[in-house]
């Protein structure tokens, strides 16, 4: 089985709602046989590179929360996040453009580092006190935390167009797929999940995912059913 | 979309239904949303490393075929692989475990590689003269020659229980979609085509599903729809 989440580094319930996630995960009695895979989401797509400002600024400027409010989303979020053991700066975190940790994200993919750079990527820019955007070879110390080997990680960051395409590909799946914020968890393409649910709503789509796993549906030639094989009784031989 | 391939290296089927099945992907149009994963599937499961005999003792012996009729069987393959365009030498192949090439398979799909690797492999396997069953060192030049790190995947050649578990659940998973030979192509979970089919025949299972796609069954708590989520306009802070 597999469970598709789709996330931003920049998302606070993207990094509550995984840990929730895999906690619902861990108690799966097939847990061994589902794979998870991460994709990407922008929720401010727009922003360029370079262009940081403060968390809370930015919520009082584009959504026109006064900063007291600002202040008390973070306090609560904080809180949803040290509800599940998750370490969280209520104050001093920066916005800025997560395109290229998304970028490395998929160079990560490739080498079945996904998990690990997603993790360091979340703890940085919600429990560190130096900013993750401050600048690319911030980003390549964080893949090489994450086992990503450092010159590589270097040579994307310095190349936009390097796994920009794949970032573009998952957005653009997200969309089709219904979603509109994240996170998003899509298993075996049949069920969604949408948001930080608590966990035992994601035991419950696991459960019930796993359950309804249904026959496939058979595509063969009409002259032909079962098409040349191989088999434990060997290889069908066709006598033309 | 996923496409799932479960083979064998020692299955000629598999060798000739890939190139039908690359010949219809590459003419179709959503062929850049299409990923192909490799699963392994042994024909021969209980062959102890190292117990290897020629291809045509092993049809005589194992199918009770004489010896023209395993030869013509060859041939008959022969002329199926030339006509997609693949190497096939139908005399002096060797027969014998392939559990080990699917254990590399595995790391090569931690890395991104498994694409390159198998067709190193069915190249080895099928159109050159030098046995594909001439010892471990053979592998590694051939998953060198895929990009693999040699050490490493010398260092996984040695320690046979590495991705052992890998390879016994793809089996797993082959017997329980239903599959009893190979190739076995899986579209999404939800489409099956069974064996070297013509082209044709992919193109069309591509299409059934792609265009059968269907919307996401929502899975969430009865307390809260969409969950505490992030988008484009701001995270939804809970008020408690």
């Amino acid at each position: 089985m597999r469970v598709e989440i789709w996330t931003d580094i920049a998302c606070p319930w993207c990094y509550v709602g995984k840990a929730r996630f895999e906690k619902a995960l861990g108690a799966f009695p097939h847990r061994d046989e589902v794979e998870v895979v991460h994709r990407s989401f922008e929720l401010d797509p727009h922003r360029a590179k370079g262009d940081i400002e403060p968390v809370l600024g930015m919520l009082t400027k584009k959504y026109g929360m006064s900063e007291a409010q600002a202040q008390a989303g973070e306090n609560n979020l904080g809180a949803q996040a040290a509800a599940e053991g998750l370490e969280y700066r209520t104050e001093g975190r920066d916005h800025g453009s997560t395109f290229d940790m998304h970028r490395l994200l998929h160079l990560a993919k490739e080498q079945g580092r996904q998990d690990e750079l997603i993790n360091v990527l979340y703890r940085a820019n919600f429990a560190e006190e130096r900013s993750v955007f401050d600048g690319d070879e911030r980003l390549v110390e964080l893949a090489a935390a994450a086992g990503l080997d450092a010159d590589e990680a270097r040579a994307v960051l310095a190349d936009p167009a390097r796994y920009a395409d794949e970032v573009r590909a998952d957005e653009r799946e997200a969309a089709e797929l219904g979603a509109n914020g994240v996170p998003f968890f899509v298993l075996d393409r049949r069920y969604g999940v949408s948001g930080a649910q608590p966990a035992e709503v994601f035991a419950q789509a696991l459960e019930q995912a796993w359950s309804s796993r249904a026959p496939l549906t058979t595509i063969a030639a009409a002259t032909d059913g079962d098409g040349e094989a191989c088999g434990p009784d060997g290889c069908a031989v066709p006598q033309r």
